[in-house]
């Protein structure tokens, strides 16, 4: 899999991609990610990639000629499954779309950045619009991190040990049950006597059991 | 208003919070943030943090003692106003969640990794679960520095102009309309004719159904 961001901030994603997991999965060469500084497309002296948004009001808009110099470069170069833009009005990313997502084999996302993006590029270039929920964040570079993040530890050969994700919260619309580590008592907090038993069929029924009640608790629209 | 974050990874966090707003913002004083590492909180001589999980499956679960000691030693310095643990079986999180955050003065901030903590933290020290989502990622430093710059961004004096934050979307139930930004004409695309009339009333009106229109379109469920 190949990821090509597209921001006007590329030092803001550097420590992301450099640590943990995403790191790991680029040394294995599982995914390739290129991060294209949106000023190097600008002809002007100052580098210009903002300007005022007609009709007045506040905040910069990322203008539309240095976004399709940069992505019709790259669209020379090979075949784009998806131009995601990164914005708090996109389809909510979810699990599902994670999963979908992690199967696919070259994507640009594009990072909004000050008030967004002219219109133009999202109507023009954009194939896709993901938010990653109902906040506002300073840019889309974040947004980009976490929409990486979630799908590339879907790769295969990412995790150490695959089931891991597989029994992930909302893998199977279900939160995850309750953990606990040693030790088996803390300042007189026990960890559950089931647990400890050693009985796999009887830790698994308490499990389902624990997912499905605090799912019912606290996302009973999970279920639905 | 002062932040601490606990982590395993504190320089995966490094890059978000020195660029862009949350940098002006730590520049201004406006808000400390504290990276806190929780192998600096351990005993034994491989600072181990984390431990398999009582009765079996994939994926460490991190130990209550060393998050213990590292949220006692700062809670006897201050008194802070919520710990929060990230995990994607927490609150969802909202910008009407991220303005009542930004009016706080201490907060700790506690990242899961790997399978998550142990339950007993979440019992005893936790006071508010938030989830940036519903996804699951590698471990709770990109969802706190997403809810550290939904937060940040909102204290007064971070951004430029305060209105900024004020005309985006969700905060008033609705999506921002389109923004357009010079040239008015590329490649046979053209800004709407209304945006470049100079009359404020009208271009007022204009962005009002746009939002309301792209809301009704793209999220119904924000006009509920």
């Amino acid at each position: 899999m190949r990821i090509d961001i597209i921001t006007v901030l590329p030092e803001l994603l550097e420590s992301p991609f450099n640590a943990s997991i995403l790191k790991r999965a680029i040394e294995k060469d599982l995914v390739e990610v290129h991060f294209h500084n949106l000023r190097d497309y600008t002809d002007n002296s100052y580098k210009q990639v903002d300007d005022y948004q007609y009709g007045g009001g506040a905040g910069m808009v990322l203008m539309i000629e240095p976004i399709d110099k940069c992505i019709s470069s790259l669209q020379k170069e090979r075949i784009y499954d998806e131009v995601i833009y990164m914005t708090p009005d996109g389809h909510t990313l979810n699990q599902r779309m994670a999963n979908s997502l992690s199967l696919k084999e070259n994507i640009i996302i594009l990072c909004g950045h000050y008030k967004g993006v002219d219109q133009r590029v999202r109507d023009k270039f954009v194939t896709k619009e993901i938010s990653i929920g109902d906040y506002v964040l300073s840019g889309g570079e974040l947004g980009a991190a976490v929409l990486c993040d979630a799908v590339i530890r879907l790769i295969p050969g990412v995790l150490n040990d695959e089931t891991s994700a597989l029994t992930d919260t909302f893998q199977d619309n279900l939160l995850a049950p309750p953990v606990y580590t040693r030790p088996a008592e803390y300042k007189e907090m026990k960890v559950p006597d089931v647990l400890l038993t050693g009985n796999f069929a009887k830790i698994e029924k308490w499990r389902e059991e624990q997912a499905l009640a605090r799912t019912q608790e606290l996302r009973p629209d999970l279920l639905e």
